[in-house]
């Protein structure tokens, strides 16, 4: 059986992990977009070089807020958890290979976002994410690894089926019109505006 | 003479740039898959050139399952010490080394998995960090730097030789056959979860 | 309502993600720096190959400086704070998101340093930053998140207006002369040791 | 003036920066090692092939027993602490840069170990090095940083100024002999064991 000391640990260690991969997918990121290589005598042409690389720029900003959205929100999770059991930490195991590889899709999108195939790939990724993050806060609520206040903070959140549904919902749409898919993403991230506004009024909740 | 705050601090170090390794290392692999590069008229054949690399997203999976594998079996071992002493924190840094280098077996193996010397490259890799998780919890026990609850939980565990024995007979198998060397890997895969099932009746024992 | 203990945990994720995005984009610039490649009959050549590099050396040693001072910066604002709330988490992800994009600027300019498009370009980034903390710094003044002590601690600082107004003020100047902009730059770097020398007279302040 | 908390959390910061540096700079070294690229083929070339990356395995194995060797020195340096000042966060800030550094020399050696720049490099870097963790710690001891006991353990190092002495020595000696100049250095890896088998005595020192 497991002390209350190990299990502090484990708690730290999961964590530690788990900042520790947010913090190299995010500056990974950097690394994808190139430098412009110009001979001796053509260095007045990089202004154009770099306007020509908008969409590098616009697909670091894209993973970026991404990863930092899914930060977010694994910090209010874990933040709720009174400790971890084996199951949780399976979970965020496979969750965190899924943040790793993100970066790859999401270059995947800014470079071809007009191929029904890069959105599909992105839409997987993220709804298979959505998916874990579900799967994890139902468990922890069916184990009682949450204390009584963290379970209403996490039963106000939206249906743990919302995210996967919208994003493998939008696979289909992709390879009728690309367009239409991204904008269906959008929803996601009007949503928890609307609901912050609308729904809760209690003072200093995140 | 060494104070209990020092031996505080040298375990809270030592943890430190662990995670940070396997973090690191867990998040390093997303850089080996490639991203594919098509010329304006032919972005159509995205789709094929995506799954032309399904052998570079298996890599990418298998790296990531080991290398979370083995940080479970790290954090379980480190969970049970009450202190770290010269010799744990050499073996440590020498396994955290393999640790690092693992991506490099695991790419080779994945671009060239029906090659005996793709094969014995991993095994040897394996085999070798088996051997050092074996000889720290070996010394760990014998110089008293387990609690008494935690050498009952390491004393539950599969004896330290198993698995580079395991790893270091695939090596003679594989240049025999590579498939039956990697399918001889799956038994100890196969074999904790026998263990678990059979052995530990405890429950929150992970 | 959040409780002390999910104030701490908010705290101290988000200083753990900050120092593994600062220790990674330190790192990462290493990278930038090429190992010449020379074939085996002229490695004579290594002495002046690597001398070439002179300016990618330089580059790798201004990254350097520029992101140490911005932990430093950052470290000495998150030192006054008592919590974070949703506005600093957010504004911190952001500059954070700057400080792992500072690399590929940093580069550009050491490559083509006498180009005003690269200037601008290291400017608008640096400038940025600049207004990021300010505003970090305004809000965290107004919310009541800094202790009586650490208000006094940031009000000794200059004023939250003045870097990003240098950094925006050099880009017009990059581009009658780069070198002017570049110099224009130097005077952040002399400003605190003056106000250092001048107006702190208090032991102990950093 | 600083209060007790704010030393402690800049303390904490200073030792988390670092051991990301030292986590990560270990474990971007696997990226230096090379995957074969074979056509279809000529897959049984593969043995020949990785044989013929010797050096890279060797450059890489190195840098990971240098910087782990510098990991464990900087650790035994900040467990005697009792808080840092400015001066101690800038002079671990260059160290931290140079530490990020050393792969790049390492490599070019690993690569080019018959030249003498490239032997050059290698020990300006490490002796550089050398110097700034003698400064830190003739800093720390003259500014009251060092508790009684920490004092005791650092005195009975060898003298700040071997390392970098002994490296400096060896750039003139590479000009005449690359090998002179590479067994010179190992004098430093021997010296500490000698040191440890005849001047400690008292247990639990490392």
């Amino acid at each position: 059986m497991e002390t209350e000391e190990e299990r502090t640990f484990d708690f730290a260690r999961t964590v530690a992990l788990s900042d520790g991969v947010f913090a190299i997918a995010l500056t990974l990121l950097v690394l994808s977009i190139t430098v412009p290589t110009l001979s001796s005598g053509h260095h007045g042409e990089l202004d154009r070089r770099l306007l020509h690389r908008g969409s590098e720029f616009g697909s670091y900003a894209l993973s970026f807020v991404v990863i930092a959205g899914l930060w977010v929100r694994h910090h209010t999770f874990f933040r709720e958890l009174r400790r971890v059991d084996g199951r949780i930490t399976v979970l965020n195991l496979v969750y965190l290979g899924f943040v790793a590889f993100l970066p790859y899709p999401t270059r995947v999108l800014g470079l071809y976002g007009d191929q029904a195939i890069a959105v599909t790939l992105y839409a997987a990724t993220a709804g298979t994410l959505g998916l874990l993050a579900g799967l994890s806060r139902t468990h922890a609520l069916r184990a009682g690894l949450v204390s009584p206040a963290g379970r209403r903070q996490l039963g106000r959140r939206e249906h743990p089926a919302l995210v996967p549904t919208v994003f493998l919902a939008s696979i289909p749409i992709a390879w009728a019109s690309t367009t239409a898919a991204l904008l269906s993403w959008l929803l996601l991230a009007i949503f928890p505006a609307l609901r912050q506004r609308l729904g809760q009024r209690k003072p200093g909740a995140q």
